[in-house]
């Protein structure tokens, strides 16, 4: 391997640089990868603008981007479900595999998982990266890179909606039309939700979450007050939705969603931008309504790629823009300036 | 109401006869019903060729028929969920409301509901017949009455999926491609199963459920021994299903579920042709399967409806033969005959 | 019947008089009771001293009285299941048996159930009282009407410890140590659980949680910081808790509940003080936290009845004062005070 | 180390001997144990006398023994979760921990597991012998070695117990009163079963249940049909039983487990005699019968642990039988003879 390792590295808060790296070598039971595709999330933006995401704190230099494909270009000591030149996706967490948490199938809460661009452990958004071979997952021909980069998200939001369990035929409310709003859009129709409302602030992410598959859209102003927001929710999906996928982190968005959520019924939050927020408990506790946190994936990413592959969803229109990896700067400014929806670099040479 | 009411009564095993019985008044909650449609079940054409299914024995003249949909007529006391004139379908069993089963929701398996067609109770296979209001669904205009009727056998087939906990992306087996395993099959994909390989020993059927949507299907021939078919289950899926199920009745099919299936999946059975049937118990429990009785349905007309309404499944094709009630005769040799997959009555007059 | 049926009546907010009233006679499907002791509720104080608890509001005088038991004097039409001299539980909520929510097995969610003392349903704390007999449940000789009566409070604990799934052998948090606090605690080890730490702002009440079966305990006072409590329960149980069970209604009850609860786990909030309450979103989400409000009870009574006619639990010692029906003013004054646990009216003349 | 490791070596079938080997060295993650006791579990004596257990083969000479506690000897590299001279309860499967079964939380059911005494793996019966670390779990001092190695059936019993939900109040049908049926009735019982009905075909068998607290027994006669049974069953519990624990293997046992459980009910089928099985299947469809598979076990040893250690159980009583490591043919002898519950070898020197 004489090739160089582009790689884009956050130095401190705002300070976001490309840099030649190493090139790492897979360890046992991993894999080296020949990036191919990293999308840009939420999390990248913001450890670049703050430096932190809640108790996360970039401390030293840390590689950005956890949304991933690439080629195997390398194998580590044992690795067998992979071969050089398989097309992967990639999940970025790694659990410790030996917690309780971890033998309870909940790996996504191990305590001592090795996340991608989660402080201290570094990101893909790079020539080459190595992962364990058995988070990476085989793309059959016809999935594309992108679309393994964007198994991400979408299990995200797909792990949202397994955990609340939406039924087919069901109707669903989904708080939020960014990205993972979309991919929660996207899963539960997937799941045979029928009548999916969205809401957002934004007509223009309405109007693309309705190319999406959005049944219903509800635009959210300034001076809404939740109780009419419900009422309006009742109204277009003519029931109160059995589940909500509260993906916009906004206070507003989770009292929503347990006021508009039939009794019995579940809100599953994703989103989380506030560290404390104004729930109205007594009505959640007289619904016996569920709130369940969701916390990216667990044993979804198989699932997401097989909905992709089958054609059942179809995620690739969530790219709105592409850049190169020598782009990345102008990549994250237009991340940041809330215009896209996804952005999507390409780390491969041609 | 000067009308008449030509109705399908099985008199006594073998003999079903048309004949004019009185019109029935709606009580207190009920709601009298122009019948459009009733489909032929395999049980109605059981009772009339055996007289009894089981410990439920024809011990005197019944009517038959419970696939039902048809136009309110008249209101009962007390009832304003519905109007006349409005088109609805019919869930054919009505529980008692009281008892513990009722209470916690497992309403299908009530010891005391009121079931048509079976015995003794009387079915809606004639002009006229009343029901309890709650358990009937009005039809929006697009839906038609024969589809109102098809939910009868849908429900069956969504309410052993939504038991199996069937999963986006996952690979399903369903054994039989009678009527109850082409609606397990678009209930199946409705909740996002990405592969469904469907069995049965007609290789029409199997073409049958291929237009319906099956992504696979396996022939079984007589000689076959259930562990060859459960490797060949597997080639075709890519995997061992994680939810097989089993419509055919056969104990073939229940075996041949257990083997195929994945450690730690599920076989919703549904079938039932023999009161005895052999299971590798060893591999069950080595393998931690969970064998799951699906009895009707419970919760499920609602969402079958709106899965209908909304089109995200079709469920029309399964008709295949037409007749009107007073070639009830002609229909139920069809049924009997095995060339049809669904015969669906008219009652309603032109 | 020649007796009285002297009636404790809540003319209107804090206007609360013993009156004699009408004998009720029960209509089809109920059971007329001799009522022999009703519990004095925190609702049924609040009623008193707020005239109204959300949007529950006492516009005409209403009865009190919701913790029940009595003798059947009189059965209505069709009752099978008790006969007169029958000595009974009430489970005072009576479902509509018709919505969805009762379909599904939702019961304490009916938007139409007829609770006593719940404006505009009229209460048990009288002579004379009507209920649906198959929400009466017989006790055996050796169960007294006093445990009968305490039934409803223990439902509502051993209701919320089965929806939170305790486990046998786990650790649970409860907060508050007040009448619903100790039911819980109660059922939380009658299910098996081997530590339970008991939170409470009253020593008193620590030590009451001690001698009803609390494994530990903690004190919290006004100025406590909840990352120190959640530190404090940790340290106390060895463990996080897999489950907490707020029952305080305090806005720290639920946000120990979120910080002090292991990943994965779940709280069950039953306790509803204030409208609004501030939550940790963000480390409910990280940690996948499944808050789950609590209601009332639903196919709880008879498992009940059953743990306390085994000897399982012993839930008689909450009972701390007891009344007349005829001091039944004092009774309010004693259970409004704070110093008592539970005040039991013995309704019964002698 | 300069001590000596007797082992008991199952050359082949039927020649079981006591051989001197090697003293095994912990690898990364392992911690060395001076075995102190092992129980002998009827796979032992079966792989003893037959060579085999269905498709588990004794090809080569394998060491028996998986029912284990010990003493940490030495730490293998990396090991942190103990020290040596803790008391430990083994945990005798090791799972891949890379598989999707582990990754789902069901390692119990991984393929790769290493398993003592299951063939290929060699098992504990020896001085000393390596396991991984963080599948040992620290006994408190009042936990005796003897309870530590009691630990393994009854996490059998407490995973079956769990899985079939047991709830408080509940009513439980146990078929078959050997270590298993004992253990699962321990079980339902801490999980807050009110009554819990134990067969068997052995009357002393049914005495010891009644002493371990079983609430009801019944004595199985050759000559009896499983639905006379089924009617005894709920005549003893006043009920039908909402969980049958099938703990005897005999096709009878999951015969009466369908017929006698309550519609909605669950059976759990840990034993498992026979290959085949015939099962009423009619009847399980139309209860909607979960017949769940349960295999060892999963999570469960630390429930099982601190159930014993805070006394809620009493496990010690099984133990009806104690030998020395040098008396291990004797103790499979008394093993083979039926006449012992269960036989517990002591490793340890004194």
């Amino acid at each position: 391997m004489t090739d160089t390792n582009l790689t884009a590295v956050l130095r401190t808060k705002g300070d976001l640089r490309l840099e030649e790296t190493d090139i790492p070598q897979p360890k046992k039971g991993e894999v080296q990868l020949a990036i191919h595709s990293v999308g840009i999330c939420g999390s990248d933006v913001k450890y670049w603008k703050d430096g932190a995401i809640g108790h996360f704190v970039v401390k030293k230099p840390m590689i950005l981007g956890h949304e991933t494909s690439g080629t195997v270009s390398a194998l580590g000591e044992g690795v067998t479900n992979l071969k050089v030149g398989d097309r992967v996706a990639v999940e970025p967490g790694v659990p410790c595999r030996v917690c309780d948490l971890c033998k309870e199938g909940l790996y996504n809460l191990c305590p001592d998982v090795d996340f991608c661009a989660t402080p201290p452990g570094h990101g893909s958004l790079r020539r080459y990266y190595c992962h364990a071979a058995d988070f990476c997952y085989k793309l059959p021909d016809h999935v594309s890179q992108e679309e393994g980069a964007l198994l991400e998200p979408f299990s995200v939001g797909l792990h949202a909606c397994r955990r609340a369990g939406i039924q087919p035929g069901s109707s669903v409310l989904i708080s939020g039309a960014g990205p993972i709003g979309l991919m929660s859009l996207v899963s539960a129709k997937a799941m045979g939700a029928s009548d999916v409302c969205v809401t957002d602030i934004s007509s223009a992410r309405l109007e693309f979450a309705m190319a999406m598959g959005a049944t219903h859209t509800l635009l959210i102003e300034q001076a809404d007050r939740v109780e009419d927001l419900a009422v309006k929710v009742k109204e277009r999906l003519g029931c109160m939705p059995s589940v909500t996928v509260e993906c916009s982190g906004a206070e507003s968005g989770l009292q929503l969603g347990i006021i508009a959520t039939r009794p019995g019924g579940v809100v599953a939050a994703i989103g989380h931008g506030l560290s404390s927020v104004g729930i109205p408990l007594v009505l959640a506790v007289a619904k016996e309504i569920d709130i369940r946190g969701c916390f990216r994936y667990c044993n979804d990413y198989q699932l997401a790629l097989k909905l992709v592959a089958t054609g059942q969803v179809n995620i690739k229109p969530l790219i709105t823009h592409r850049f190169t990896l020598g782009q990345t700067l102008d990549a994250f400014e237009m991340a940041k300036s809330g215009k896209a929806v996804k952005c999507m670099i390409r780390c491969a040479r041609d």
